[in-house]
């Protein structure tokens, strides 16, 4: 049997075009003994794999030119030569960007979907969710009364992130760049505030939208938002760094040149951290069953945007850069059985 | 009987000049009861400083126009009119930069000299020494083997900050503005190596310096010198943030422009901080336990560049943004008797 599979074309330099991608097709094979085959439902494209396509010194290692990208997949065991996973089961890995796969069933994760679509395995009880969660209450800490900022606030992670600050009684501003984008955060997420920055004047906005200054600060997007957040800090405050996705395309020998930081750390005593979501796997067990109880008591809100089809992966990861998604980009490549 | 004392004139806007400061001459008065009447030894000037003469929200209040100038000063007590200090002691204050001073003993630190200058009080057992303590023990952790850097490494808190993190077990690179301070940080204070910015190419020079990255950057400078800092720095690096001076003189208007530091904080999931000594106010006694009996050991080296009279403040300010000083920087107004 044959499959689709996505490899890395070449690397790209700046934004990714029709260059980085090129479509394969392979064999599928048998499991062997311990292994299952597996068919995908969902793949997760994430802002991250980005840097993975460069060559660069990283916390992941980049991709191989004529190898297949790889990531968050949630795939259903259709074929099992092992006695750890039965055909029907759905299963979380971080796989290639293929239709099928045949692994060891022990590199795997059970996902109990509790009657959850599939998909928020890759969403918010995935990775996403997490980083979310770890960024805001292990390193952000919000308190009651508090002002917390979350800049792409509709995204996989923002949409998370503010929903745990207004949980922990903080007042919670989010920066989106659509009016679509602005109602789905307070009108479903219950932020108090949103703030478009493609209204310009973003300073001015986030002055209005934040009278008693900024206690925490989520980022997610780096560039001219951020600059705008720094000299709101309040003292002490908090600003877990998840992402800063506006660089991520930026050509080789281009530099993110913006406002330092310093100055701003210094006068308000702030602290910025860097963080990824494997930096805390001893909490990943916590961490699923707060986000869990969320959804399944109705509290956390969450939204997806799916493409669909696997051929769909190149337009569904670029979208990531352009804002397209609200909420969690992900491509369904099959339905479950 | 008259005295002198030294008088924010103007608001500077860039670097402070003449128009800056004034000197003015004031009654000394007699003390109260419960009052002691000081003679002013040595004042201390520090960078901070400059922020006050700045009208904006700060972690201390401005210095008003038309009043002096106040600051870290050490001082001898020649009346008292408490029973709390007797004539002859030493004390330290916050107290304005004038030669006489008329306080509530209760306002005042004795000072206990130990057979050392008291400018010591002011310098490596003052605001300085503790400042490079809290920030390079509570913040930077420096460990076994890991590879610190200090900017302003020869200056009042870099020079300690420094040889904290040897006597850790570091391998210690200070960056300096001159060949003299080079050999003061590396032949007294026992750096591994020294990286003279003014030479150039501070990338590759720092690149050679630090062949297995950062992992602690003790932060005093900002600017140009950190922009080629955050490219070098390991995974799980700390960044305590003391003092960004090169961003001290921009004129109103003026930002400081240079490399936004998100992407190498999420890469190498670094935690930047900034502080004042004063956060660490509960352990002030610990701290200056520590340095006291390096001091008295003789582990711990320091430098003072002292200017003579009253009238140096001006010069002695302004020299500190000119890198004049080695060591920390004081003006000695009187002899103790």
């Amino acid at each position: 049997m044959k499959q689709q599979q996505i490899i890395l074309q070449e690397r790209p330099n700046g934004m990714p075009d029709e260059r980085t991608f090129q479509f394969k097709e392979v064999e599928v094979g048998e499991p062997k003994e311990n292994e299952v085959l597996l068919k995908t439902l969902y793949i997760s494209v994430d802002p991250y794999m980005r840097g993975r396509m460069s060559d660069g010194p990283s916390y992941v290692e980049p991709f191989q030119v004529g190898e297949p990208l790889n990531g968050g997949v949630v795939a259903q065991v259709v074929d099992s030569a092992s006695d750890q996973l039965n055909k029907g089961d759905i299963v979380r890995g971080n796989l290639a960007f293929q239709e099928y796969h045949i692994v060891e069933a022990s590199s795997l994760s059970k996902v109990d979907t509790n009657g959850l679509n599939p998909s928020t395995a890759l969403g918010i009880l995935g990775m996403p969710g997490l980083t979310a969660y770890f960024g805001m209450m292990h390193i952000g800490k919000p308190q009651e009364g508090e002002t917390v900022v979350v800049s792409g606030a509709a995204g996989a992670v923002g949409q998370v992130a503010g929903q745990l600050a207004k949980k922990a009684g903080a007042r919670v501003i989010g920066i989106v760049g659509s009016k679509e984008k602005a109602a789905y955060i307070t009108d479903t997420l219950g932020y108090d505030a949103a703030v478009e920055y493609k209204e310009g004047n973003l300073s001015s906005q986030l002055k209005a939208a934040c009278p008693n200054g900024i206690d925490v600060y989520y980022e997610n997007v780096g560039g001219e938002i951020s600059d705008a957040v720094w000299p709101l800090l309040n003292t002490f405050a908090r600003v877990p760094v998840c992402g800063a996705i506006s660089s991520y395309n930026l050509k080789e020998g281009e530099e993110d040149i913006g406002l330092r930081v310093q100055s701003f750390l210094i006068k308000s005593r702030v602290l910025m951290q860097g963080f990824i979501v494997g930096d805390f796997s001893k909490h990943f067990k916590e961490a699923y069953k707060f986000l869990a109880q969320g959804v399944s008591s109705g509290e956390l809100k969450f939204e997806e945007t799916i493409k669909e089809g696997f051929q769909a992966i190149p337009d569904a990861f670029l979208g990531l850069f352009s804002g397209e998604n609200i909420g969690k980009q992900l491509v369904k490549v099959a339905d479950g059985e």
